[in-house]
């Protein structure tokens, strides 16, 4: 009970283990509660008290349907209780109330807040100051996590009943792929469990960067660009880029068609299991709202080609007319279905969450070991992201960042996760900076000393001189 | 537990006799939790635990005090559980998502959905779409028939203390009976229970024509017209129209003023026993607002005449200056009593469809056996009301009518009950069409081959082309 | 049960002895519910169900994140449930619903409300029409009595700890003194326990004359002007006033500076025990607009002088920057701790209220015993106050005053507080005004038969006549 508080910010502060837990309490869930497990809300078979005497507060700045409904739910349904604060958040920021002092008020009245914004990075600030567990219920442009869980659990069920694994399957994601949070998510998730993910964005509407980078860098995906694509098939003339993940036995030679038991490039792109469609997130296009006009349409006409013949179909909705209604009596469609599995994987969520079912797993940080230094500083380098939440809580924020390459130095905001090379470097203790920050050692990125600069307007408005101090300082006084 | 779901989208979706089962356990619901049973707010006596478990969704895309908050009390009351979804619904509505689609998603989230909606018609298409049951909380000029559970009980309760009869009783209406649901939703169920109505519209806002027209044909009212009243009375000046229920027994010569046991039109007109005074619905004024300066007002004043010695008032609430505040002492005022019993009768309807405490009668639709055919097409004919769901959500639903008039050929649109008559009839076999209505054998009417069309631009956008084969096509295909 | 229902408009409506059964029931819930009683949010350590079967409606015609959340979350861990009316509270205002009415709805579906409104007296007019009880949770710029619940139970929690008494402590109130609400209740608070009050306010942000007034006629303070403080001390230039509680035993020469038991003026400058910060109230302003710039900002900053060593920090929250961040950190700062506890005093609160703990002390009225005569009339003088609720509910209201003073005639609103000296009397039987006020026997000034008014204009516009046989009449006829 006293362990440190567990928030879900990003899929990636769940481990693999820790999903299939919550996994394994979905399905006892819909054992216990539901009737027929293929649809979960008729009728009842009986009720939980788990949650009892527990409040979960949705705290919302952006209007919602499902994930504050479907957390709602799940919290009655646990036998807890809910406090809805849509009109109080607003009423807040009409008052000018920041983030963080709004989560230590909200702390006060509830056991568990999920936390949704318009901008990225804010259930990092509010886990950041609430002593109670935060859930990212979608920042920004950033991540959406426990969509993503829903959307991985619905797959694998699906699969699992063509005796086929996550490890050996191939997805689509179609859409809005820049601005779709729910999309950053899920190609983290499906990455991390082996999934092959093939891309096909709406012209201009590309992954960021930064997501494109994690997939190579840290869970271990071999990219191919649309044009190694077109040399295997010409059948995918819309896909752009194939994330295939090292856990795989892939073919000594990728680009063969070799039947076997290995996965050849050319087998990946013959058979899509599964495409996940998104909308355009139009309320967040930052001025590239003419490229919207061909953004691609998924209906059963998309869907007659042969590797289309099993192709499960996956939307968070809602749609808005990139989804055909001519889809909704086809067998392949699976989007109702994400909804009704919506309630029981976030009611294992916050049971797992809540301490009420506590996870077994030893809790490991993402596949990977080695964890990139963080830098923190108050003045310097700041994050470029318009829709970061440092820009406009900048008051009592610090920036961080996760020290992500040294040459050339790259650092990844904590809050947004967008990437950022900053051109020149100081040293707090000689109040100098440089350009020069090959010089650097990379075991001293992590110095306290060493604060970094976009330009040397920023570092001048510091108050730091230009001289070669940067360098030799933070050599001289390790963190 | 399996049988089909109940939905409620008109008061002619229940049957006397189960409306008579929803009054006997609103009786007992204020038996078992209030002290005091005309005043059930204070104190309660008891918790009731038979909907513990269960949840009700509230999805109300129009503000409402009194619907959503009785429900969701009445849910509480019944130890169940609530989701509020009205700012989430104007969050799907800005997304652009259609109704079928939202409550295939709250369908997962709750056991039952009360809807609110500015479009006639839209619970109906909820009803059509969810898994779970659908309650009518106000669908736009249509019907609120949850509202006339609250009147007529309140009404049959307060005659009782007087020993008299909902069948020997006489209401006027008064006010917006155009625009005013609950007045529709109303006379239909007091026709039903034999009850006198006497319309007292403010002027332009008559009953629409499609409700006194089921009144006189399915309902089985006498109507009388503003002219034959005034040869029978001068008390009522203002009084439009009459109806008169078959199922009592009238005088051979309605006009006498002979007392007996049987009704004589001039004692109907003598004594009114209740007069349903509603607000002017400017929300939904379509042009006409230069009427509403003659509203009627009802206070002391105007019920200082003789046969109003005795009159019930009643007041769906809000009131807006038709209603004067000196009647709030009066003995005669009721609408407070209204209030009241709302959540009991609230209570009493959810655990009646949510199967808590099952229907015991027979359910049969209306007093009526013979159902109309019914029409239903994606192509042709539409609804021509502006107000009607079906023009909305015109992507997925079709064009369903009930052929309620042969000749001239009628169809009443299903969703928001409004009658069309169409000009041209046309064979979706022969592809042709025309004019030649009155050729069509009644009998064939249902069939799926024909096809009604407004106007001959319709038919021919629809691809079809002039030609007798229509009448030929549908006698050689019947459905 | 049967026992006449409690509403809480004002702080006054609580005795002393009363709030200190509210502190004691607090901290009996702090020590059930939660293990750790200076951070009583988690974990929780039982369950209550003393509220279970029992509604709370929040009834907020303005936005609020704290005060609702905080009664919400209280009545939940009670076992109790909620209705939130917010949204719906707008569409009975759009559709043109008094309050008295909605009240009278309302009642219906809870047993308790929670009232806030724009409006000053806008909970007095609700706690006059429902029959259920009424708590206020902020009306206009009048009071908002549960805030000062926490505050002071936060105070004197905290002064406990260094073993002082709230009759011996000093606070400063800084900042909109005006428009603040929470500032008005809690004045009246701490002078009824004792506590000595220095007001800072932001120039133009004085208390009202109505407040300070009552202070000092009412709750027995001496009062002490920015000259008379500065001939004392130089420590606080931008103090205005001082109220000294009658109850103190204070020096005979007060301006001494000698050591003793009796508190001297200079020994309740030197030290200030509490500071108590408000923000601006920008959404209430009247054309102050101006005065704004010279808001005073509390920081480390404000803080470093010798006598704010050991001064407690309370403010209400939200903050919007005359409040640094860089106190939150520091052990001064209360104002996180003031949320903690607004739950469980919220929760004794409603206990209370509702009968579930009821009240063992006698109720009797504030601390004085000759309660001052009211005064109700439909005609005549009118509170002129512009924010007071009487005049937007003018349709069904009364004027409603209590005869505060007789020389000149004073009287005070009954919904706002605010004081008015009508110019002219009239006398109901005789129908004659005149400015005769002197001849009134201050015996009769509350007789039924009198009528006050503003101006003439008033006087005629009612129907009276100038004469002199008002003050005749109602020496003839006493109430």
């Amino acid at each position: 009970m006293t362990a440190r508080k567990r928030d879900i910010n990003s899929i990636n502060d769940l481990t693999n283990a820790e999903i299939e837990e919550i996994f394994s309490l979905t399905d006892e869930y819909l054992e216990m509660m539901w009737a027929d497990r293929s649809r979960p809300q008729i009728p009842l078979r009986g009720r939980l008290r788990e949650a009892s005497g527990l409040i979960l507060a949705t705290l919302f700045y952006e209007p919602s349907t499902r994930t504050r409904l479907s957390f709602e739910s799940a919290m009655i349904r646990l036998g807890g209780g809910t406090l809805g604060t849509t009109d109080s958040v607003n009423s807040s920021v009409v008052k000018g109330e920041s983030i963080a002092d709004t989560v230590r008020v909200i702390e006060n009245y509830a056991d568990l807040i999920v936390i949704r914004h318009k901008l990225s990075g804010a259930a990092r600030v509010a886990s950041e100051y609430a002593s109670i567990p935060i859930i990212n219920g979608g920042d920004g442009t950033h991540e959406h996590p426990t969509q993503t869980l829903c959307d991985l659990y619905t797959l694998r069920k699906e699969l699992d009943k063509g005796h086929k694994q996550l490890r050996d399957a191939t997805v689509l994601v179609i859409g809005d792929l820049k601005y779709g949070r729910t999309v950053h998510s899920l190609v983290y998730a499906l990455a991390r469990f082996g999934v092959n993910v093939i891309t096909m964005p709406a012209k201009g509407f590309e992954l960021p960067e930064t997501v494109d980078r994690r997939l190579r860098e840290e869970y271990g995906c071999i990219s191919l660009t649309r044009g190694e694509i077109s040399e295997v098939t010409e059948k995918l003339p819309l896909a752009q880029q194939v994330y295939l993940p090292l856990t795989r036995n892939l073919e000594p030679d990728l680009f063969s068609d070799r039947p076997g038991s290995k996965i050849s490039i050319k087998g990946v792109l013959k058979k899509i299991d599964a495409c996940y469609v998104t909308r355009l997130q139009d309320e967040r296009l930052l001025g590239d709202e003419g490229l919207a006009k061909d953004y691609p349409i998924i209906d059963r006409n998309f869907l007659k080609g042969k590797h289309y013949t099993h192709t499960l179909v996956l939307h968070p909705l809602p749609r808005v007319g990139e989804l055909g209604y001519d889809l909704d009596a086809d067998p392949r469609a699976l989007y109702f279905k994400q909804m009704a599995y919506s309630v029981p994987i976030r009611m294992a969520l916050m049971a797992k969450v809540l301490g009420i079912r506590p996870f077994a797993s030893h809790h490991e940080k993402g596949t990977d070991d080695k964890q990139p230094a963080p830098y923190v500083q108050r003045e310097g380098l700041r994050c470029e992201n318009a829709s970061c939440v440092s820009g406009a809580e900048r008051l009592y924020l610090s920036n961080k960042f996760l020290i992500v390459g040294a040459s050339p130095v790259a650092l990844r905001c904590q809050y947004c996760d967008q990437v950022v090379h900053p051109l020149f470097v100081g040293s707090i203790g000689a109040k100098t900076y440089s350009a020069d920050l090959e010089s650097i050692d990379p075991a001293q990125l992590g110095s306290k000393d060493i604060v970094f600069f976009a330009n040397e307007v920023q570092a001048k408005e510091a108050g730091f001189r230009h001289g070669s101090a940067a360098a030799r300082s933070h050599n001289s006084r390790v963190a």
